[in-house]
């Protein structure tokens, strides 16, 4: 359970890193900054590509640090763009991978929470390593 | 609204096309078909690659398979793996592209719907084309 | 080896194929043909998501038809677009898996080859199924 | 131009990284260790998904670290794996995308440097900004 704090803080957080997005083909500068349960925040920012479909989105960014750096279960992650835009289901998926249960929260560019709900509501019945009998 | 014969002929459209993927990687064969709103029937299969990354889902070819044919709206989409497992959330995605409201029928391999959904309901709140003021 | 025949209508086929691409975010349209070696022609235009990382290339398109329709073995493949842009990364990861040897024909808009090479000179050293022991 | 040393530590830190690599599904951990022209060195391995098209190479964790810390050129990468393997093509198209010119350290399991090319060798004729009139 996040508190008050916690949450203006990844949002905060989260505005911080869109600006180091890399975006030059869509202008559509994402900022993400994921919790992790041992308490550590991981930024991400889009980082787009002439061949479109080897960008990547903000969310995963973050969830691939945390995860190169040992991390494997997630609190909450918060997502800014300039609309309020939802992580698309690429990144719902990693974010399943790891945990269900994490909170997302999805900003718009004055850092109000729009939209808010665990990855498990935003992805429901995910494939996931059960289908595979692994055990992240 | 889909008569029983039409989701029995789905299912078992999409547990022909299992048999084309191409899966030395996972083992986990994926068969899909996709119904089109002018009552085409697309078939797709599991393509992977030595890089996982480059895999592509059978739900995705069928789609793919149906938009360079001049589709763009589609009625249902039929997935069949050997438990039942549910299309991944870029799939989702894929999908929901272009319809959100298209029946998704998730069939383990004795062809027994063990799940049913919209897309909507798949991905809720997804991100997509009116991001970016653009209309299919 | 070609014909002069086969070259030119590969890139006719390719350039009919440009015109069914869905490509509303980055408005640059690709087609693809792609000639198996059991002599039959696949045609695949570039699939766009909002959620840049999901779209896909034209000549990927085209590889997943032909070898949901039981295909392994490429001749060739030829690639139109505006500017005679070659394939990506990723694309040529995609061939690779299959056929090193097949010739890549890269035409710009008014069907002009401007540059010819095998998969194998477009990524050499490839990373491929004998990294896993696979046989496609 | 890499001194001795430097490419030493350069493998080394691709070797550390290699170990934390999250590869329940190929088994197959990779390592990569990225040096800017400012110097820096950014460590990657992939972190895989049970959807393997939402996976993520080492080389490419290491790129998006860097790009989302406000780095855009690079000087060198060494990767590591257990047989040598070579960069995937989606690997290769996003070091394109910044730096051509950049090192590419191929090196096995011992750590020992196998191959050795530039990105644009590697890649040769690369699609990437200019095909768009972006400038990173």
């Amino acid at each position: 359970m996040l508190t008050e704090d916690q949450r203006n803080e990844l949002v905060q957080a989260a505005r911080t890193a869109q600006s180091q997005a890399y975006a030059p083909y869509s202008q559509y500068n994402v900022g993400a900054a994921l919790l992790t349960t041992s308490g550590k925040v991981y930024l991400g920012a889009n980082v787009e590509n002439a061949a479109y479909p080897v960008s990547l989105c903000a969310e995963r960014v973050a969830v691939f640090k945390a995860v190169t750096e040992g991390e494997r279960q997630f609190q909450a992650v918060a997502v800014v763009t300039r609309d309020g835009g939802t992580p698309c289901g690429s990144c719902r998926q990693v974010l399943a991978e790891f945990t269900l249960d994490a909170v997302v929260l999805i900003a718009n560019e004055a850092g109000e929470v729009v939209r808010e709900a665990t990855v498990a509501e935003l992805l429901p019945g995910a494939f996931g390593p059960t289908n595979f009998n692994v055990q992240p």
